[in-house]
């Protein structure tokens, strides 16, 4: 299979032709981007967090620490939005209407479950971890006892996922076209340039090459 | 009152350090954001939709023209959670445990309504397009009728509102300051470097200045 199945819920009517289901697409955004914006239920009222995650094969991790008590302390698991933005750039319309954004966005649909067991938790804290930083994992301290207690790690198949991605120009009314406004799009860039070494850094620790976070940043050393 | 009053609800239990409800720290978050994720329940279900907004002194308006049946719908109102989320840096330890992001984020709970009257709605799509680029409402042709008719436009007090903000280096255990491995930060920037006109730009159409979007993202022209 390479698309996700489009369900009730994930169905994308307002501008379906934006909607992108195509499990390479969906994959390569969740990938590029840093956080995510997962929402959750609790005593009937929404909550939406930024937190870190990563991805292996169909799941999704979202790491938990910086999560409310209400997750903490859910055992059946919850049911989740998680989604992942990506803006790539303003667009300038002739028209206040048509002012819009090129994005892509990425909403997974599901129930979300604490990972408990050490292996899967392991594993899942790496492939957050090297989510920040392809590679990270092996160079650092790997979690201790206490720290895997600590940290809350969930899981979420990714099963019911749509995409929607906007690119290309605005699009103004035909009339529009005459008046002598300036209109276009603008690209924006996550940009990183240089890393700060800690002031502790021992003298023989390794460099830091910036380009390692170029896979989602345009990296300008 | 230059602070927001914590709730049970915003009160921020993990991290506490991290919390702010400064009102001037809250607004520069907010104005700096260009996107929102807006989290609501239908069914009992979350959803978290990426949307545009803007502010006007203590009221946030979302564009709802990217959501959902169920917010078009709706007459009284539908309980929100809008978390703006601007990435600062990676925050990358010694350990994997201490992983992070320097980030600055704003939570807004509350009723979300429609805005209904002609001067508001009109006043409050000025907000939301010029929080795109300021001053852009006034180069552009205003909404007319029907395009009033297909907008909606939301209104979410900023009561209920926290936000959290990590600055600063990776902070290790103390032991793993012996570690040879590089810790520091990495800032990430937002970067527009250059205009894309339109291929249907008149020629007398004025130029546009990417710096006017420097309020968010550092130009370079």
């Amino acid at each position: 299979m390479n698309s996700y199945t489009a369900t009730p819920r994930t169905r994308v009517r307002r501008l379906p032709k934006r909607a992108v289901y195509d499990k390479a697409q969906v994959h390569a955004i969740l990938d590029e981007g840093v956080v995510c914006h997962m929402g959750f239920s609790h005593q009937n009222l929404p909550y939406v967090i930024p937190t870190l995650y990563g991805r292996v094969g169909d799941t999704l991790y979202m790491h938990g620490s910086g999560a409310s008590r209400t997750l903490k302390t859910m055992a059946e698991g919850i049911d989740v939005c998680v989604t992942v933005t990506l803006l790539d750039a303003y667009v300038l319309a002739r028209s206040a209407f048509h002012h819009s954004m090129n994005y892509r966005s990425v909403v997974v649909l599901g129930r979300a479950r604490p990972v408990r067991e050490e292996g899967p938790k392991l594993a899942a804290l790496q492939a957050i971890t090297d989510h920040i930083v392809p590679g990270r994992w092996d160079e650092v301290r790997g979690p201790n006892a206490l720290e895997m207690k600590q940290t809350l790690v969930l899981e979420l198949p990714l099963t019911e996922v749509s995409a929607k991605v906007r690119t290309g120009p605005p699009v103004d009314d035909e009339e529009d076209y005459a008046l002598p406004v300036w209109a276009g799009i603008v690209p924006v860039h996550s940009t990183v340039t240089q890393s700060i070494p800690d002031e502790r850094l021992l003298a023989g620790a390794p460099q830091f090459d910036v380009r390692r976070l170029a896979r989602r940043a345009r990296a300008t050393p």
